[in-house]
């Protein structure tokens, strides 16, 4: 790999090699012993046109933990909002000697374009190009699959160690909207790379055009896709934005069809993973909208993630920036 | 210690154990030798929901020279902007390995919150929430008020160190909008935890309902304040947006009566440290009006001790982290 | 040098020894061994007054190659935006331990009235003030410069290191808004000292009153500027806000009588450096409007060496520091 742009196309092979090596990351670094040395003196720059204080403090968490120099470049105030072209703005990155460009933007195909390119040397990770795709997000949230599925499922007297394996016969469910999600979309590519069933559950409006011919399920009804049984429930955040008009009436309308409300966290609590006596997992890529697409008690339940999710993601960027920088795999 | 919420409720060994760590740290570190290794691979994270660059400053500089790495976290253009929780952006921050929170605030009690939660294992340090508290700003006008007070009164063959003494017999008068005042709230706690007295010159407008029940002595004209001798003038940073209207008129005539002009300068440079010959002393915890609660001339004057004050931030905030995150006493 | 103020001024062995220190760094430094250990410790602020993420981020990597620790102090959002004096911020950047403050200001001389006050004991960087310099810029540029120069020039036996050299006998034209560009001026200033001659073309709305004096040939049509034949053409950016007007009819008009077209593209082609057989180069300090007063094709030409001078800026940036805060020559 050199640049990591999307999940769709990245083989069985190095999405196993990146969850392998973020496992070891997890495993290395602890509250004792956080920094690693392996990318001390290489720069990673976060190019972020749009702000995404969560994604960045992530990135910048994990490149420091391996040693690298981190520069926060931020659209706004700079010369970007003075007109400055993507290429320009790369090209000055790699002049001061950027090693990584992390990159967010709200054109999809920015970094594919950026990778494609001669205007730098180095490595690309999308970090969100508009509704095409967030790779690292759906790879930390295929980590948390991971560690559960495998956790559930591992005989008495095997390894604990999920590394190797996969998410075969996994069913995972991803609910609202899917429309303008790239969690969804990246999601949906490395879930079947990796072997799980995947579900869509969302209104009509909130569905992109020709979901039809995606490799995936789709319910009209949150409460009839909870009947299929999945192993895994995926809240995306809803936007206020969205409500109203074309989209959608109401918050409390979409609340009362789509989201994880109390009642729905009833049924939820009482699915597993597959014909194993664990509990079905709850997941949310943050921010919540608690009270809108889930409920407090959803959102801190026993089996919902989503604090893992979040160690996880800085564990994911810490393989990925690792593997792109260094070619080992660790 | 395993948080620092507030000067009020903490203790005379706690306070001293911080101001020695704090002289401790001004005098390993210099120009020369600026960095520890105390905190190396620990991660400390600014928290600001309001602007405030000196405070961050600070705090990032301090954190720095204990060799931490400093993640800077701005609610503007953040998830936080989109409506998260401070619940789920602080599970966030400590799901990303967060050792420390440096939280500033609008509400009172939002560092408190944090602390009694279980949402995050690490130390938390209020930065300032609302009108309530500030410590790290008072325990640097402790340090600095010390030096002063036991320089004045050691005898010719005593240490030169202030370390273990105290405030005893101090009078510091404190200037001004007491009412919005987080500052002056924390210095009255510690101040009297150190033994000192404590007074308050202030107009009715811009003093809290019930401070006849508080530890202090309130004076309702400067002038009358300044008659009582005190060893130490604290101005309070007056804000433009509390002037016309309800709280004060203009803020030519709040100079005339309650601002430290030249005039009463001369008055100040009368004034003496105690019994001793060393002038008493004038502080502002900045940033300045220079012209408006502070004459430029009483800014500059020799007995002014504003840039010691910001220097002892940067010890004080070095002892504190130091003190919570490795438990050891420097 | 115990600060970076002007080119103006800047004395010829000055000059020399920081471009020859610039090599040194751009030698020693590379993708594989970016980072010197000899800033370790200490602190260089960068203190914005105006937005300008290219020159913050270039002194940023600067700094962090030299293991310094950096701190960025925007005005904005800050105690400055409060009211707070230049004297007041840079009081209290220097009492939190800062070593050097790297500049930018909108008013010509901020950085000079910071060197000669007493306020800090920092070693001062001019990153830009008002329309005045900027003399790292100039020092990028001259180090581009002096390579291709050197390089044009050297006998076939002779060193590959232009260090020591100068401009003597280079024609250097710069090329449009040239009333409000410090990037002109420090310029015009330093490629004198080196011995180079300088040419200016720009409408006459856009030169500054007393032009006539300075040590300067002007044109008042670009295409009799070439014709006289330069061995680099400096292309300025012209700002969206001075077209319309007073300043210049549309940026159309502009383009036509003073942008870098592909038509004078073919021009500048047909010219070498000096007697030599290499091509005239082409340099722009970004960002670049392309198709304003740069054509796409002129931006990306082989003699093009904007990239070159990005790169430049990080050693030059690094040799200033260097030198200012160690005293050493590289």
């Amino acid at each position: 790999m050199r640049h990591l742009l999307a999940t769709e196309g990245l083989t069985y092979d190095d999405a196993l090699t990146i969850l392998d090596t973020a496992e070891e990351m997890a495993a290395v670094t602890s509250r004792e012993v956080k920094k690693l040395p392996t990318l001390r003196g290489r720069t990673v720059v976060n190019l972020f046109y749009e702000d995404s204080t969560r994604t960045r403090v992530s990135f910048e968490a994990a490149a420091k933990r391996l040693s690298a120099d981190v520069v926060n470049f931020s659209a706004k105030g700079s010369s970007v909002s003075k007109g400055e072209s993507l290429k320009d703005t790369v090209q000055t990155l790699d002049a001061m000697g950027a090693d990584a460009i992390v990159i967010r933007h709200s054109a999809a195909g920015a970094a594919a374009q950026l990778a494609a390119s001669d205007w730098s040397e180095a490595a690309v990770v999308n970090a969100g190009d508009g509704t095409h795709e967030h790779p690292t997000q759906a790879l930390l949230d295929a980590l948390t699959l991971r560690r559960d599925w495998h956790a559930a499922h591992r005989g008495s007297g095997s390894s604990t160690s999920p590394r190797g394996t996969d998410l075969a016969g996994m069913r995972v469910l991803i609910v609202g909207d899917i429309l303008h999600s790239r969690v969804a979309r990246s999601n949906l590519w490395l879930l079947r790379t990796l072997g799980a069933e995947v579900h869509f559950a969302a209104p009509a409006t909130l569905l992109p055009l020709g979901v039809e011919s995606w490799p995936v399920t789709v319910h009209y009804s949150l409460d009839q896709a909870l009947a299929a049984a999945p192993d895994a429930v995926m809240m995306l955040r809803v936007q206020a934005e969205r409500m109203g008009g074309a989209f959608f009436p109401t918050a409390a309308e979409y609340t009362r069809r789509w989201g994880l409300t109390d009642e729905r966290l009833a049924t939820v609590a009482d699915l597993t993973l597959g014909e194993t006596q664990s509990p079905a997992l709850i997941l949310h890529p943050g921010p919540m909208n608690r009270g809108v697409e889930i409920s407090a008690a959803a959102a801190d339940a026993p089996q919902t993630r989503i604090t893992e999710q979040v160690t996880n993601g800085v564990a994911v960027r810490m393989a990925v920036l690792h593997l792109l920088l260094t070619g080992d795999h660790a």
